[in-house]
Order: C-alpha cells, then structure tokens, then sequence
C-alpha cells in the first residue's frame, strides 16, 4: 500500500517534466494540442485568453505576457502575444528573444526603439502611433518612451509560442557571474561591477 | 546593339521571378533579408511599417495588411501583423490561411469568432475587448460584428511572414470553377450555384 | 491489490517509449518511432499497412486514407498516401488539406482537376491515364471525373503523415455556423442558406 | 551605351544580395515557385507532369522518377513521385535516400522488401498488391520480385520534392574509392575488389 | 483503495492526449529539455559531458560518440560530436549519417577522406593537421590514415543530437539480407557473398 | 562592345547556378550548394577548410571561426566550427549565438564555462581536458581560463552553417545606444556608462 503515493508522485513528476519536454513546433500533426491534464474536451474558451482585458497604465515599463505558458493553447501554433506599457520616461531594457522575432505594433504614443545586428550596428527609429517595427531574432534591442507626459502602449507578436526573454542587465549583472568575468568582460573593475550589481538587485 | 534591350528585359523578368522564388522562411542564415533592388544599405526605416497610421474606420468589413508583399524586412522572420475594422454587423466571411496560425486580438468592441476543424467540429466564442483568440493553421474560420452600432477593431498576428489567404466564397463561388462540379459539390442544383456566383461577382 | 505491479510496469514501459516519442514531427530523432502502446519491439508488419488491399469502386465518390491514424509507423516520416475511388460523373468536392501539398497519379480513367491560388487563380486541367498532377499547400482544389461511363482511380501523396482535410461544403455548410454570417459572407438570403445546409445534412 | 556600366553594377549588386537570401526551404512564402526561365505565367500545364504515361515493363528493373528534376512545380512543394517497374526475379539494389522517407504502395504482383537501420536490425516483409510499405528517411533498404514469371509495379512517393538516391554497389564499387580502403572496410582482399568492381562497370 | 481506478484513468487520459502531442522536434520551446526520470533539478553536470576524458589510441580505428544517447542534454539542441581514432593503416569504412551533415576537424596526423554525391561523383581529399572537411547530409562518406606509423585522431561536429550511423559492410553484408538479393545488386555470385558474409561477421 | 558576350555569358552561369542554390537553408533539395561565382565544378579542396592550420596562442582571448561566411561549403549543412584560444587569466566575454546551440569541447587545459537560462538561473562547470559542456540555443553564455599560466584551447561546434554572435559588451555599450538609456536600463548613472563605453572603445 506504500507504493501509491509514490506512484501518484512519480506520475505528477513525469508530466510536469513531460510538460516542458512535449514542446512542440510550428509543424505539428494535428489541428491544435488539446490540454493534457484535463478529460473534458476543449471548447471555445481553450482557444480564447482573458488576461489581458483589465491592464491599465501601470507606474513602471511593464510587459503583460500571452505565451504559451499563459495561454496553453498556443502549442505548436508559432504565434504569441506581449502587452507593452510604457510610462512617461521608461525604458524596456536591452535583451534577446532567443526563439523569435518581435514585431512590434504602436498603439499609442510614441516610442524610440533600436536593436544591434551580429556585425554590431545599430538601427534607431522614432515610431509614431499606428507605426509597425521588427526586431530581427536573437539581436539585443530595446524601447524606450522619450515623452516626458504620455504614456506609450504596444502590442508586439512573436514568430513563436514561446520566444522567451533574455534580460540584458538581469541575466549578465544579477545571477551572480564571477566578478573577475565581468570586469574583463566590460573592461572596468570589480568595484564598478559590484556597484552595477547592487543597483540591479534593490 | 541591339541584345542591349533584351539583356535589360531578361534581367528584369529574371529578378521579378527571383523575387518570388527567394522565398525564405524563418530559419535564415543571416539576420535580416535586406531589400534586393537597391544598392543603399538599409537604415532604420527599412524595419519600419508606416502604412497602418491613418486607418479609419471603412463602410464595409476591411483587412490592412502588413505583411512580406508591403512590408519586405518581415522575409526570413515568420510573423505578420493584419488590422482588421468591422463596421456595426458586418463579417468578415470563411476563410483560411494556407501558411499560418492567427492570433487575434480585439482592440475595440465585441467580436462572435469561430473555427471548425478537421474532423468538423465548430468552435465558437464571443470576445470582448482585450480577449484574444488562437485560430489554428490551415482551418476555416470567420468573425462577426452582432453590435448593431458599435464598430470593433482587432489586430492579428501571423506565424509567417506570407501567411496567405482563401476567401471560401471568392475561391469557390468566383473563379469559374465548372457549375456542375459546384452543384454536385453543394448538393444543391446549377440555378443555386449561378444566382450565388452572380451575388459573389456584383 | 494485484494492479499495482501491473501499474508500474505499464509505467515503466510508457516513459521508456516516450523517452523515444519525444522527439516527433518530420525531423525525428530516431529511424522510427515505435509504438507507444505495448511492449512487443516491432516487426516488418509495423512498417505495413494492407487496409487498401480489397478497395472495390464505391457507388459515390469515396477516399481510402493511409494517413497516420490508419498507420501508425509514418509518424515523423512526412508521407501519406490516399486511394481517390470516382465513379461515373462524379466529384469530389472543393477541400484543402492544411498540413500539406498534395501529388495525385491518375492510374485509371480520365480526370479534370483544379486548384484557386490565393490571389484567387483558378488552375485547371484535363488528367488521363499516367498524368500527375500537384495541388500546392492549403489551397482549394477538387476533382471530377467528367466521363459518363467510366470510373477513375487516382493515389495520392502527401508530404507529412497526417496532411488533414477541411471540406469546404461541410465545413461550411453543415457545422452549424450562425445563418446570417454565412449570408452576409456569400452574399445572398437566410432562405438560401437554409436550403444549401439541409441538401447537405441529408 | 551608357548603360553598359550599370548593367554590370546593377548585376553586381544584385548577385551580393542574393548570395544573402539563397536561404530558402520546403517551407516557401508563396503558393508555388514559378519557372525562373520564362516570362510567360504558368498554366494548368505547368502543374502537370505527363512523362510517365507510356511506360511499358522494361526488360531490367528501372525507376521512372518525377521528382522536382523532372517535374518543377514539385519545388517547395515536399512530396514526389516514382514508378518502379520490376520484371520477374529482379531486384531493385540496396541503397538509401538522403533527404526523404519513401512510402511504396504495391500496384501490381508481389515484392519482398526490407530495410536496415542504424542499430543493423533487418526489418523484411512480402507485399501483395494493395499493400504500403515505408523505408524510414535516410536507412539502407531494397526491394525483390520474387516471382519467376509475374512483374511488379509500384508507385513511391517521398516527402521531399528531390529525395535524392545513393545506389550502395554504384556509389561504394563503382566510383573509384581506393581499392585497400573498400578492402579493408569489408574485410576481404584487393583481388575481391577488383572482381566486384569489374562485375558493377560491365 | 479507491485511488487505484482513478490512477488508470488518469493514466489513459494522459496517454491518449500524450499520442496527439509527440510531435516536437529540434525546434523545442524552452531553453533545454530536462531529464524525464528524475525529481531533482539539472545542474552545471547535466550539460556536461566527461566520457571522452580518458580516451587513448585504441588498436584498431574507433569512434567515441557524445550524442543524445550518451549526453541527454543535447535532446533538442541540434548538435553532438564523435572523437575519430585512427592507428595507423586503419580505415572508417563507408558510411552515411541518417540525419545529418559531418564537419571533421582534424586534431592530429593525416587522413584521406572522400565523399560519393547522389550523382555519383566522388570527391576525395588529403588532409593535414588543423583541417576541416564536410560530408554533406545522407552520402557514403569514408576516412583512411595512410600513414604507416603515425596515427590519427579528428573530432567530428554533427548538426543533429542522433545523426545516426549506417556502416555500409554492417547493414549489407551482415544482417542476413538474402544471399541471392545481394548477389544480383552487386552482379556477383552467391559464394562471394557468402565469402564477404562470412568475413565480415568474425 | 567587347563587354556584351561576356554579360551574356556571366549571366547564364548566373542562372544557372541560382536554380541550384534557391533551395538553400539546412533542407536544401541538393547534396550540396556549390559556389554561385564560378563556372568550375567544385573538387575536393571546394569542401575543405585549411584556415585553423597554423593557429598559434594569440596574447588575448581570440575566436577562429570556420562558419559560411569563411567556409561557403557549409552553406545548407547546418554545422559549423571555431576554434577558442584562451591565454591564462583571459574571458570570452558574456554573448549569445542567435542562430544556433554551441557545442564546446575542451582540448587542451581547464576551463569555467556559464551560461543563464531565460528564468535567469546560472548554470556554472569547471571542465577539464576532454569535457563537453553545451550552451543552449540563444541564451548569454561565457567562458574563462582562471589559470595563472596555463592556456586553455577548445573547438566548438555550432547547429547552423551561420550560428551569428552578439558580443553583450559591445552590442550593448560600444554602439551608441543613447545614454539614459542605458543608465535607465543598468539602473546606474549617465557617469557610469560613460566610463563603461570609453574603456570598451579604446
């Protein structure tokens, strides 16, 4: 009798790894994935997502997900939505979509933005309201709202259920890379790379 | 002298049949695809889409694409964008898109949405403002505006940057596909099938 | 009590051939993927598949699909085949498949066949015996056989093991999509549209 | 004459951003890849392949291939053909294709067939007519008409639009590799080389 | 007790719904697939491999892989490497690789190499140390150290985690394909076959 | 005038080759892509790469790649290699590959490898001569040589023909990117990332 909450933990292991290793892609072999936890059958709410109805202007730049992850029914369909907002004076800092590009729709404001190509160049553009941008996949890119009273709101869509999301100044100053790496790497001193890190962690 | 001519002809001809049959996809070996007919390299506006600024609201259902063909930095990097505008009880009819999932988001109003898939089953939902809605690669589907008054707006995102689309009436019922074929097709009688091609074409 | 021994091994042997499985889709991991749903290693009848063997000429126009559902060893394989069973004067109606191009080898009879691009093209033409003919990716296609006495028999390929089938009449016309969307969308009355779903329910 | 010197810029410019491009695959951005060597738009013809229509059993086993080579509109579409015509007692050589899985379906008489995979398991079966078989992508594999007096026919098809072919007697004996390595590799002698070298370019 | 039928169910919902979703591949949606039959989380290990730490000239030609069977952290990262030994005078008999291109990187000694095209050109080449030769996708490929006393070691890169290997002599000659199959591929007698049979299997 | 016949036959070798190569990417329908700029058939050295020959420990970390862009062979094989040169004490600064997982092997000393997941989770090893550690796809990623005096040398191979990389440093603070960003981003001052790009950039 021992042996069944061992084997009901065994099994809650096994699909919550499952869950990640069944990642599938763009060319799957059936109309949709349907949700493997559940015996109802979907319906028309596994194809719809909710949680993006009551975003209001938040006080610092934040981004309001509908991945996969959020929003199951994404799987092996190659499409995924972000809600950007950005207040007065914010920034989305530099970072990388390791699994997708970003295009980026403009819907109010007005917002400065750039990425950096692998031969190091840098593309600028100021977008107005209604303006479309792409952000190449894998290359560094930012936004940033110049307006010193209005906010600036985006919806960006990615080439991918799950683009993920590489935080430039989290990933390289906040995961505790060795000191000596990073002043070599930035070609400063451990004291500049600890202030960075303080700043980032508080 | 006079090969001048034709050498001039016959590169044109070839770089238009190129252009077509460059056709990349999202797994590119470099980081962007930059515009074949020119020797300037591309700045930042190359990577811009300016052509959805002015959008009002037009008298009929009405789809503003921002795709490959208007919008050639998406070549190589998978995602698409399209605004659609649907004026108080219109439709936007039965549809699919051969290379492309959509996913729908309502910027403005309420929307009847709904899919069928392979094996015949409907999938319907109503959306309200903010909800999104996955439509799966390759499947019909349609939206509908019930509001008698209120206009609702919605922007899709494509997993390709051509993602493509079949109007089910247009394709079927306006491209001089033999009457009988339709009829038996239909289950219906060659008179139906002529009243409905001459609504389509009118 | 004696299930629980059963349990694990049937556990046991579902994570071994899923360790296998998870690596699906068209680039697979491994030679095949063997089936998940016993112990017994396979032998040349899993590489085979003799459903079509005693196929006779239907009253109606019928297909014989040896898809993965039906044969199990083309997953991740990228192929499937279908035998087209066309008696007399018969069609078979407007349809895409959303996960791939179809290659038909007419083997019997004559056939008309035709497919609409995207920019709304319709391509047509007249197959006999030895003739191939392809109909790209997600497009609307159909054939018949215009002849009034002799049947056709075509076998088609496909390039991914479970290439799908949307119907256009039954998607359309027999899912019970909203009267008045489809009115407005194929431009005619209610009655109409009555009338064209009871010819096909019945 | 002017123009010369932009001609040749204009070329060299072009053929620069060309190189970049060449970067597509099976997964094309339009519904079919039009001839590059004509300006004449394509027609139903063009979708057509009619190369196969008057074949008669050969005297030796021969494969008729309409593959992209042969039939160009298969290019981006990921699926071809082939007819194999097998005289009594004849056998169709080991050997593998590089880019595609192969799925035959037995049209007439009997065939043994089998194929080899990467752990060296022998997989054999005998086919009646009607039946499919699938050589999984890339595993060494042959065919044998058995019978004394009665031909085979079989229709293949591939999940790439140039499956390619690697004749194991041609590529390994009759391609000039250096006689100690082949000896070596299949541990005989220089003498034994020979004599099955001589045997395969006669 | 009564946890027991609730178990199986959930048992065979999983299972039914994990056969719709085995469809991923080298595209995976996360950043790495964790190991499946383990509750504790991957570390700095789980990426490492150290089972070609201690490798040393073994007496006859032999390969040393870090593929996804040895090395489970490359499961969805399309690459491995295999560590090529070769005494002197040793041969790696013809071979193709299922499901990838070969880049050999030649660490040590000298080496001939040589592919065979789908054409059935061959093209050979001599290399020294510090070079790199590639096998293209699916063709018979092989390596000799000429050398008489100076062995050789290359490192190989593959563009898949399971390339697969087809050892020509193996999968011909010793997995009991039927002697009189052989004899006619190779247009040679049945006791050479034997012969080579027989050679090659002690 | 002499230009003309020259043109002409520039172009037909043109085109010819580019009916070749428009099928590029890791699934090209060919064995290989050959060069787009010459009229000579490839030979043996045309898949021969001979630039890491004579590499000897530079005074700084360096990289010597074998990607495309040096070896045009690669083009449609999806691997490619570089060749890491680590002086003691030095880093290989904080980056990622947008196109491709890296594969590293250490041949010679030791050797701190990290690299952080898209959840922000530092996966760290020390390897030792003979390891393989894997970095995945897209993810920030670094290497240091911790030894006072020994050098560390490793191969790495990569899962794309052009794997791209974006230096962290230099993308991020040696390409103009506007200071309040920056500071906004690192959440330092406008002094500090001033002192940051001066000391990258001299």
């Amino acid at each position: 009798m021992d042996l069944l909450p061992s084997i009901l933990f065994f099994l809650a292991v096994t699909l919550v790894t499952l869950q990640v290793a069944l990642a599938g892609d763009a060319d799957i072999l059936s109309d949709f994935i349907p949700p493997s936890n559940t015996t109802v059958p979907p319906d028309g709410s596994f194809f719809t997502y909710t949680g993006l109805r009551a975003d209001t202007m938040p006080p610092d730049f934040k981004v309001f997900k509908a991945s996969m992850a959020e929003f199951p029914a994404l799987n092996g369909q190659s499409v995924s939505f972000a809600v950007l907002m950005y207040p007065p004076g914010t920034v989305n800092p530099p970072h990388t979509h390791p699994r997708a590009s970003e295009l980026l729709f403009l819907l109010v404001g007005s917002l400065e933005v750039g990425f950096v190509t692998t031969t190091n160049d840098l593309f600028n553009q100021t977008l107005q309201e209604g303006d479309i941008f792409v952000f190449p996949k894998g290359l560094v890119h930012f936004q940033y709202n110049r307006e010193e009273k209005a906010p600036a709101i985006a919806v960006s869509a990615f080439g991918s259920a799950s683009a993920g999301t590489v935080s430039i100044p989290i990933a390289v100053f906040n995961t505790s890379i060795y000191d000596p790496v990073l002043a070599a790497s930035f070609k400063t001193d451990v004291v500049t790379i600890k202030r960075l890190k303080y700043g980032l962690s508080h």
